[in-house]
């Protein structure tokens, strides 16, 4: 199937939002929608094809307030292969530093010409608020430990290009749930498709409250593990921990990381996924990071897929 | 009336300058040719209308001494919307940690293929000491005190706008006069088009002088207010001031910034501009920033406009 | 000779690599191979051309774990003009300093969907090991030490643009060899090319043991001085000096630096090299540099022409 045939012209009727700032507001369909569209972006990327050039008179801006090259440059990427204008806005070299506000800041860019605002921000809900006061499209790319949902989806959608769907499966989110972002963007997207998930970790990164919206919790890895299809390895985010949640890194590995040992107790066709940075030793080891069952670079390739997607939904032409 | 049938392809007869240094060297006619350019610029950005390809072969280069995103943000993606390419050049990240003089760096830079260097020095007349050593366009972004042409030129095409023409009109620059480039370039071109300039400020930022030129001056924003009809509200730059020029940031607030009451006091139409970032609360409360007669994000999008018109005129092939 | 005619659309038969590591592993044919097509890419940007458009689906990163801003622009600048995307990676803001591997680094940044990997290290060999590790192209822009390909590349290139060949000329490389992967790159290059290369010095910074492989040393710049055709002046390198190899700078100056006396003894057309940024006063001083006998400028300019040869060698479309 060439993509030269398939539609991802226009945006479809089934998509209405100018904006992407969590996936606990989004339905089971307009996941849906955004999974399917990223599919066939990966599609032309895997055929070296030319550009797609949907948004050619866009400007996209990335305003981050805490640093990821990662992240950035992968919807940098996105947006490019999309025709679109790239700027980078980091807080470090703007204007805030002068004592403007972030408000200010985001409608001084705005006034540019500038299309959609793609932010990364400690504080949760910085970009909801962004969205009421700009007139463009905002994409959050991470708000504190509230939400990062392209990270979420493109997650999923390596969950569903490994097993064909999500529904039915058992998918356990492993590590700092507390101050996850990722993990929390991951339940709501994988709730909404059927899976089932199990929060893991420490008890002091894992709160028995999660009960209440219908995800399971555990202490014990070694547990839950004969019956999970799919594992998300959290990062132990190091550069986060004020207080330390666990005795010692040894111990965390010790009880949460997977490796040769644990891999031999899992059902043989388990996904291992992990949000990179990955930290080889910690919550993982190399046996098992680049083993297989591992599609940690595969999350990488759609990442770019899934943003793309999401840009083009946003900030693409309606008919 | 498109601008498809408007011609800006060509520069025209009338502009014959290879460098944009300042304000204070150009005609009213000069100054007139940008600004016509800059409208039809503006309205090819309001209807979202595909780049203009006038500077496709060339490369501008951002060589900022003085940090400041958002002006090299307004150049960069004016340069693009041209079609030109563009490449930043920081002093914190370049040779000049190296030894090297500031006018090897910019040769350097310029043998790489250079069209334009965009320039931004702590230095009055850094951007002239560039135009003599080197063969592509300079451009000033600013150096130190002296000049910020097109700062000067977008606070003119937001007056023009608002106002349909500058001629006649009285025009008051309020607070640090004497440090700023960004009122000596207003000063300079606002009385070449014709206006009636005040500084105004406290006697340590205001000097007497520039009545020897014809600009009037003033201690006090009240006495000056009922006959103004374009303030513009300089920013407190904190971070340049080494010791204190006026007693206290309340003390300086309560002189002159332009809040409610002084609202009261003024003609009905007064226009409010602000070369940002604002200080809320400083120079300006938010009522009057965010009210009908502040045109500040206006300067903002005008400011992208202005530098695609300076852009395309010192770099643009001429019939 | 028009370009037009000119077929660089190609990668040729008689290259087959898809990285660039190093001279010492080239055969002269494929120096000759990219020298000539950087001729051919000089040509066109003399002529203003559009870009060539030949790394059209291509994306160029940046990885660079040492500051650079000129090779990095050059890189970037050759890559645009090709038509390539090129996105910047650097070391301070990467997620090395959250405990990633350097490995796991470039596979992730391979994984967005990279062509070809631009590295820059402070470790010799780190390009080789990417190369071993990834499937993109990967292209040595300085490893510690050992080599920096392109420098000697556009080196070699200004020597041949200048001298129609580098066959049996005398070249001398002058300054801190034990530290300069230029001077290693030119080494090799040049001697496959047919030259006599002298490597010249303070004896802490220049080993005898460069004889055993047909390279002549001396610690004696005035001795060398009346045979040599090309000198090629290396940067002390202040910045990563930790003990001092010589006296004083002053005392280095005065046994090595190129100034008018030593000029009056050299040949009439002696070619003057250096890799900037140049201290003037250190190693040259600027009657010499800003002379006719050097080539200081060509060399930048010939640097962005030898990048897109081999970036369009090593990631071009074969046949």
């Amino acid at each position: 199937m060439s993509t030269e045939t398939l539609d991802f012209e226009s945006v479809p009727a089934t998509w209405t939002r100018r904006h992407l700032l969590g996936l606990e507001e989004l339905s089971a369909e307009e996941i849906t929608v955004i999974l399917d569209r990223a599919v066939l972006f990966k599609q032309t990327m895997a055929e070296r094809r030319r550009k797609i050039p949907l948004l050619v008179d866009k400007t996209c801006v990335n305003l981050f307030f805490e640093n990821s090259t990662r992240t950035r440059t992968s919807f940098a990427l996105a947006a490019r292969r999309l025709g679109a204008d790239t700027v980078d806005f980091s807080a470090s070299t703007s204007s805030l530093s002068k004592g403007e506000t972030f408000i200010d800041t985001a409608k001084n860019i705005e006034a540019m010409g500038v299309d959609v605002v793609i932010v990364r921000h400690r504080t949760p809900g910085a970009p909801q608020l962004l969205a009421q006061n700009l007139d463009c499209s905002v994409i959050n790319a991470g708000d504190g430990p509230h939400e990062h949902p392209t990270q979420g989806l493109l997650d999923i959608m390596t969950i569903r290009e490994r097993r064909g769907s999500v529904e039915g499966l058992t998918v356990a989110m492993v590590g700092d749930i507390a101050h996850s972002r990722t993990a929390r963007s991951n339940i709501w997207g994988l709730k909404k498709l059927g899976a089932h998930v199990i929060v893991c970790g420490p008890s002091t990164l894992v709160s028995p409250r999660w009960a209440e919206i219908g995800v399971e919790y555990s202490y014990s890895l070694d547990e839950i593990l004969p019956r999970v299809d799919v594992l998300n390895l959290l990062r132990i985010q190091f550069e986060r921990q004020h207080s330390s949640p666990f005795p010692s890194v040894r111990e965390y590995a010790h009880l949460y990381a997977m490796n040769r040992d644990r891999m031999a107790r899992t059902k043989d066709d388990i996904l291992i996924l992990a949000p990179g940075p990955i930290n080889r030793g910690v919550e993982i080891t190399p046996a098992v990071a680049d083993g297989a069952n591992s599609a940690i670079l595969e999350q990488v390739t759609n990442g770019v897929a899934v943003r793309m997607a999401v840009l083009s939904l946003v900030a693409g032409e309606r008919e």
